[in-house]
């Protein structure tokens, strides 16, 4: 571990991480949290290829946030790394990340589709559908390409820190979801509801449905949940 | 505890509770059970946004059915309390409420369609297709939206209690399943079947059935399982 | 238990019945496993409604093969045991009878369409669709209900002992699998295969096959597993 | 366990075919693994028809490469042994071999349709679509049935190493997958992501995608974990 790092960010990045299999999010090793000290100006994330088996707190690699470079930890960073960083600049307010491959919300990323909104499940986090980016050019691809799958994300969303912090995910086109909180354990939390909503739009535009619900009742949930107004859950039991 | 509450209703309520994510009905801490005592008059819930690994007996909330108010508990309860108020108040036969967000049942909910009857699976629980409400207008969100969140639900049945115990569950449109029973446990068995039935049906519905069941033979299931003439089961090994 | 029965039939019964959840084919009770002494001129079955968790081999209720009588046990055997009697009666050479609930088979059932051979997974076991019944008059339900429901089986077949070897399930209109085999594990085994490929049926139904698979294909997978042919095992560790 | 083969072959064999039912693969005791030691001229196989529960190391069969002839072990090699021998001798380069029924392999085969490219998840592994064969004649069949099996992907990929290793896995007309790798671990993976792109492949179809993804995001992909530019993971916490 780094000194001068905010005490228990480690922890939480490796449990979010080790959470990720548990939740039915990862096929092997794929998918990663990461966590950001701004203060220290860094941000801590999983190591590249390793099994979540065999994944310990000492395993995780912090990051500098200003250019990247690996400033402690022995392995290689995810190679999504760069995404992630990209992320956290971008939008001052997200502590944490998550990325995942999990099936029905790769399923939209790959049809190159938005998770619409088409109930209180998604209205419950989501202020609006998950929207999906556009395909990256060559020269995206060819070139910081990681950095680049960040940045048709902050494209799309318009460096917009309050939309960001409305609808705390994002598609990338041919790819799979990119998720953020306040922090690591809430980004991973926005991915598993990511995955959950994907599958019941699935199954929902299987059956046809003749009209969206009623931005009324879509804003209600909102807005029990988040905002000065909101009466969800008992804060003093809330995980962080 | 509260005095004066029947012998084993908080133990079965949380039970029933920690039921949820193990049949695999719940997301995160989404779902919530509640039992009443029309004696004592009142009915006790999960709180609010309570990860179900850290529910405790001491964590459930005691509301009193006439008037909604917190009669003992430390934390706020259900958000969905006030649906749960709503349906034990028209219904006075009903001795227990569930909510989730389970897949299969949430898509019905939110293709507005109810769950039609197509085998013995549904006939053996449901005698006719778990209807889906109309949407809330724009009022009934604004005000005492949970109230009538459960007020949308006694408006599609009529308010008549026989009906009730024929189709213990109904979906709210856009939202999702609330399902009822003699008592938690029953309310939280409902909510496994019709989730069971509404995934059977999404499938069913894929391979274009012909045709219908004879009413004859949905009829014989349900009567064999439900009525004076009933012969399924062994009462003694029943659970409540 | 009874004495003068094939010893281990108890056990193998209590097994198979305990395996249901296991194995992912049951919500709440639903499914029964038995087993028969021919010998003995009885059959063994799982109780009426007794939940899996709390079943122990004393539960277990022996029913006479030639009149339904039950012959030792406290409690009421299965709802199903008239239709397992009457596939015993029709066909001399099985050993056990297994019913599900299993989703994907159910499916099948409830459009009332035969799950069609459309690979080696399925041709290694069933020699032929998994045929669906017709169903049942209104006086095959309002009498003998369940004799019927086994009744409507064995026209399906013939009462053809060597077809009922070849294709062992059947699937009851509107209802759900029926599986039969040379024992009680061997019909709990025949219902996993049902479920799993009416599951891989639907997922290739839905990629629209250009044809089905060559008949000598199909053939050869039977013949390698079944017949005076058969090469795939190793006999001393199959299970019974 | 025999002399002269390379230390850890079995143990690797071993725990490979023990974690196929653990990832979900397999039904019953459908599947099989098998690893080459090319010095000794030899390849162990799991033995046909044998519970995953109770496979142990001794279980394990020794096959000669030349001939097929079983070198060492008590039991009956797995019917599909023939064709692991046929795939060994066609790609120098390959060192372990998996067979599996998994759903929606299968159905892509059963559909004879190829897994088509939809995202970075398939190109992370694949470099192409995973091909399905033609369908075997009826003279193949009839006579080294299991080896033809083999034949007909060495057919579809022309005997070309370079080939095999940049899509290995094969979908086998009407039957299921096949997949290797450098190692009988590494085929095993192979057979776990060759699932996951099934699944979500199907998913992805069924939301109607207007165009596939741009080349050069599935190359940027698959050359970040293959190749002499490789940069993807930790090599000394891979596992082999």
């Amino acid at each position: 571990m780094t000194t001068g790092i905010r005490e228990g960010l480690h922890r939480e990045v490796l449990e979010a991480n080790l959470a990720i299999p548990q939740v039915g999010l990862a096929t092997l090793t794929w998918g990663n949290v990461s966590g950001v000290d701004r203060e220290a100006g860094v941000f801590v994330i999983k190591p590249s290829g390793v099994a979540y088996e065999s994944l310990t707190i000492d395993d995780l690699v912090t990051v500098r946030l200003a250019d990247g470079a690996v400033v402690a930890g022995n392995l290689r960073p995810s190679t999504d790394t760069e995404t992630h960083r990209c992320l956290y600049l971008a939008f001052p307010s997200i502590g944490g990340v998550t990325h995942t491959h999990s099936t029905h919300a790769v399923a939209f990323a790959q049809a190159r589709r938005d998770i619409p909104v088409l109930g209180t499940t998604h209205a419950d986090t989501f202020n609006g559908p998950v929207p999906v980016t556009r395909d990256l050019t060559e020269e995206e691809c060819a070139k910081d390409y990681e950095y680049n799958t960040g940045q048709v994300i902050v494209d799309l969303l318009g460096a917009d820190d309050r939309r960001a912090a409305e609808v705390p995910a994002a598609l990338v086109a041919g790819h799979g979801p990119f998720t953020w909180g306040t922090g690591a354990r809430k980004s991973l939390e926005h991915a598993i509801i990511c995955e959950a909503v994907a599958d019941i739009a699935l199954h929902t535009m299987s059956l046809s449905p003749s009209a969206p619900p009623p931005r009324h009742l879509l804003e209600r949930h909102y807005t029990r949940k988040h905002g000065p107004d909101a009466y969800y859950g008992n804060p003093e039991r809330l995980t962080p």
